[in-house]
């Protein structure tokens, strides 16, 4: 099988059968993938207002409206099903993980769908870029940052980013090809030193695996839509499913736009 | 007095003196302007998800928590008073409007400022291009489309519009400055045939004044933040304060940007 060459469909088919287990960097790649945030109806102004305050991390795609499971970007599609893995958060700590969330649901979830960086990785691999974790079959590594994010109601926290090494030479075309996808986070928010934004250690990410930085390369860090999950934490919501980091819905929206919310 | 060349802290003084009384094009022309959307704490959720699901007539540039008067887009000021003119709406209508919603403000008001057209008419002047409105100093004309918005809640209704004509030789210049600043509606939307979109006759807008359209010229459509005051009618809410068209808070955002939510 060559799953990069699925359909949107057949990779959330494959999800759901339990064929498709893993990350989902990649997966059905000429395809945008999203983020999820399910939380109930009554903090759902406060999580909305957190993406508006924080678009570069949290870029949102689509509101599901609580009491629906399919969205408008992924037709036939069921939320609580359609991910390889969740992540379950109980009294502000995350309580376990599962690889299917129906028998968790609750009507009174609204989901919150926000694009995700793996979205604008057939792209790079389009202008002859290597994307190391695809190259070594690992999650993307993700890091916490020193940086925060703007609070809104009780939602606060670092903003999480993403990182991919590139050499010095092919940076500016890197940042040209994700800036113009804003909705899958755009461009990089920084460009080598980790210990600048608060990084100490790249062999020791806080979600997804390590990859390879070769000798000379450079870290390139995108905004992060795990950024949400940590100010979960902050939040000490009594209940709230997420994704789990790397665990995306594969959507039908095409990888290279436009995405909801782009102006064309 | 040259009150296009006012910082925004003046034209902003000028308004709450009542030295200023008028609508705001051309005032403080270095600055962007914003629309307010004021409604109680129980309705924010669904107002800022009819937002999400509208960037384009309601790109949000900012949202001030209730119990907050001063934007973080217009340092000293107060949106209870540094607005010229206000609509009130009660029980789903249009009551009254007021030059000071001082007296009508409520702790439960969350604000929403939405971008607002106003801020690229400075660009197109420095490219050269007539501003109808500007020139004729009238309001802009604005019209209710048929076209609808995407619903959210209690939140629905048809897209507003604002107009201006330009020859048909300028327009794609128009369309290159303007879509550059998607976060004060950016591109046009329409170009010609005001019928195509539920406009009956140029001459009498829904909101503001109607300007000259000389032979030749073609009217171009723009995405307008009043869009909410016709959803707002729709919603029925039994309290809510907004601008009066035309009549806009003068921020301290440059009027090129950027813009909160810009990429850049």
């Amino acid at each position: 099988m060559d799953a990069a060459r699925w359909t949107a469909a057949e990779a959330r088919r494959a999800i759901r059968t339990g064929e498709w287990t893993g990350p989902t960097a990649g997966l059905a790649s000429a395809h945008g993938q999203a983020n999820l945030v399910a939380l109930p109806r009554e903090h759902a102004y406060d999580f909305l207002l957190f993406c508006q305050r924080n678009p570069r991390p949290c870029p949102l795609l689509e509101v599901v409206d609580a009491g629906r499971l399919e969205p408008e970007c992924a037709a036939g599609g069921d939320l609580r099903i359609d991910l390889p893995r969740y992540r379950v958060f109980r009294g502000g700590a995350l309580a376990e993980e599962v690889d299917d969330a129906a028998p968790l649901w609750r009507d009174d979830l609204v989901s919150f769908l926000i694009g995700c960086s793996f979205s604008f990785e057939a792209p790079l691999l389009a202008a002859g870029l290597e994307v190391r974790h695809l190259t070594e079959r690992r999650n993307v590594p993700m890091y916490r940052t020193a940086r925060p994010t703007r609070l809104a109601g009780p939602f606060q926290g670092p903003l999480v980013v993403s990182m991919r090494p590139f050499r010095p030479t092919d940076v500016p075309r890197v940042v040209e090809i994700t800036e113009r996808l804003p909705r899958v986070h755009g461009a990089p928010v920084h460009v080598g030193d980790p210990e600048a934004i608060g990084i100490a250690d790249l062999s020791r990410p806080d979600y997804g695996d390590a990859v390879t930085v070769r000798e000379g390369e450079v870290p390139v860090f995108w905004a992060c839509g795990v950024t949400p999950q940590a100010a979960l934490l902050a939040a000490r919501l009594p209940f709230a499913i997420t994704h789990a980091p790397g665990h995306m819905l594969v959507t039908d929206l095409p990888c290279s736009g436009p995405f909801p919310g782009d102006q064309a």
